[in-house]
């Protein structure tokens, strides 16, 4: 009896603003090999395809040739599933006024290798469903603390896409429709971005600071040097104000998941990004206040998870997660 | 050539607190024969079934036998698609203290007939998908505006049902996390039920009144007496104060949409109950509200539209919907 034999890897790219990084993963979820480029050299997408492709070589060979490639997945900002593009991604100088045709250029360069697109937050969801804490769950919502809020959200076992591919931007829900609420960057104001994010954390430090004249080893920074990670510093110090900065960021972002949760009564909320590094700090006041608002029916029902995958690869193994979905679906 | 003989017949039951509506349901979506009985003169959930399973015996003859129907569908407070089961139903005399296992029950007493069992806001929505506006949809929230806020939500296809089976109850979303918001009856305060359901109308209306002097028509009407119905009919005869009470109700339905979308960017929101009837009154501030709010990426690409299903026999359709979800997934 012969089988056919099977591929064994998959190539995750992390398309950041900045860098470009491929992994090649084994079903494991294991890092082989990796490469990158600059993201930002290029003005056409072709002229950075075609660099990807060229440094992509010699990783490729390493594992005995694409014939050992099962497929690429991209976690790419603005990145649209259904279309294979990447579309007007403001901070990508190839794909900022247009929609790029992604997947099927690299396709063509690759020996027709199948190519998925999503955006990074969905990418982070489908690697802790692969190779994370979220293994085995069919609903649940990864939420991404970072410089932002991004979120990917998983119901019936699979990734909430919508109509149009863009589907799960929790970070732009409205927690306060008042016309004093903090202006977002996304031109609306009182997002849940401008308080449960690293910047927002510095804004409410900022604000706390203004507003009191309380003593606090924060008074010692110059306010637009202050970063989420000096006010959790100060916290673990037993800094007061810097304790109420991550209380009402907690609370905040326990209001917002009672709410997420009257939409998809999700099994889990798992958290990722530089924020979670505060731990209790931050997650004790999650919990507290998503105790308090979340409906009668649902209390006790979901876990929260911190992301169990190593920040520097999880980009990555979430991308390679993308490509596994393309053979599926 | 032969084939199997096709099962030509659903039964959709409507299941609420006072009556219990059977439908005979073809698959065009026409009602070939109903029948009821009262929901709430039986103490044990075996009773209940007993005199339902006798009451649908002569429409179950009408169309030639249980041989003809292909399941059963129910449309319930408090339905668990998982179980089978209605749990603590506040308003159902044999299940408020105690999850029963409806859909085994019924089954049992009809021939083994295949049932499914979830709530009244689920069973509207997949009546939308099967029969209604929402037919060819895979991604929409169907929203039920009535003496409370229902809401079913269609994602990739499939109802939303979460980790329990009682994902998708937006009437409790919070859309005022202050002290003073408005108390609901889920114990919680500011949900979206107590502004935009038809008693949240009546509320509004008694607030307004008391907050002004302005003249109104409302204002011949006791405060306690005092519905939506009754606000809509003043605001089409040009009365300012009804007319800013739904002002008022659509703009926070509208910021609702606006947040619900940044979850699952759906195609459509469908509105079902007694509030639509208002048209206009409340759609024209529903969608002024919903294009500032929204965040950019989706403008424009959400339809709103009213069920088209007629009221009396949307419960019955919607049920026997849900009986039909039961011999796919």
């Amino acid at each position: 009896m012969t089988t056919q034999p099977e591929k064994k890897y998959t190539i995750g790219l992390d398309l950041g603003g900045t860098n470009s990084v491929f992994g090649i993963v084994d079903h494991h979820g294991k890092i082989i090999a990796t490469t990158s480029i600059k993201t930002q050299v290029y003005q056409k997408v072709e002229d950075y395809v075609h660099a990807a492709v060229a440094a992509l070589q010699p990783v490729i060979a390493a594992v005995g040739g694409i014939g050992n490639i099962q497929s690429l997945g991209i976690g790419a900002p603005k990145g649209n599933i259904y279309e294979g593009t990447v579309e007007y991604a403001a901070n990508l100088v190839w794909a900022h006024d247009c929609a790029v045709p992604l997947a099927k250029l690299f396709s063509e360069q690759l020996d027709h290798l199948p190519v998925a697109v999503t955006n990074d937050a969905n990418a982070a969801a489908l690697g802790e469903m692969t190779y994370g804490v979220a293994q085995g769950m069919k609903n649940f919502i990864d939420i991404t603390l970072g410089t932002g809020v991004g979120s990917g959200i998983v119901a019936n076992g699979q990734i909430l896409y919508g109509c149009d591919g863009f589907a799960g931007e929790l970070g732009h829900m409205i927690m306060d429709f008042s016309k004093d609420a903090r202006q977002c960057g996304c031109g609306r104001k009182g997002c849940l971005e401008t308080y449960c994010s690293a910047t927002g954390v510095a804004r409410t430090a900022r604000e706390f600071l203004k507003e009191s004249q309380e003593e606090s080893l924060l008074r010692r920074i110059e306010p637009d040097q202050l970063t989420s990670l000096e006010v959790s510093i100060a916290a673990g110090k037993g800094d007061r104000l810097a304790k109420r900065i991550y209380d009402f960021t907690g609370a905040m972002l326990g209001k917002a998941c009672a709410n997420f949760t009257t939409f998809c009564s999700p099994e889990a909320y798992i958290f990722f990004g530089g924020l979670t590094k505060a731990g209790d700090l931050l997650m004790k006041p999650v919990l507290e206040a998503y105790d308090k608002y979340v409906l009668n029916m649902y209390k006790g029902k979901a876990k929260f998870l911190i992301s169990s995958l190593p920040g520097s690869n999880a980009a990555i193994l979430g991308a390679s997660a993308v490509g596994q979905t393309v053979l599926k679906g």
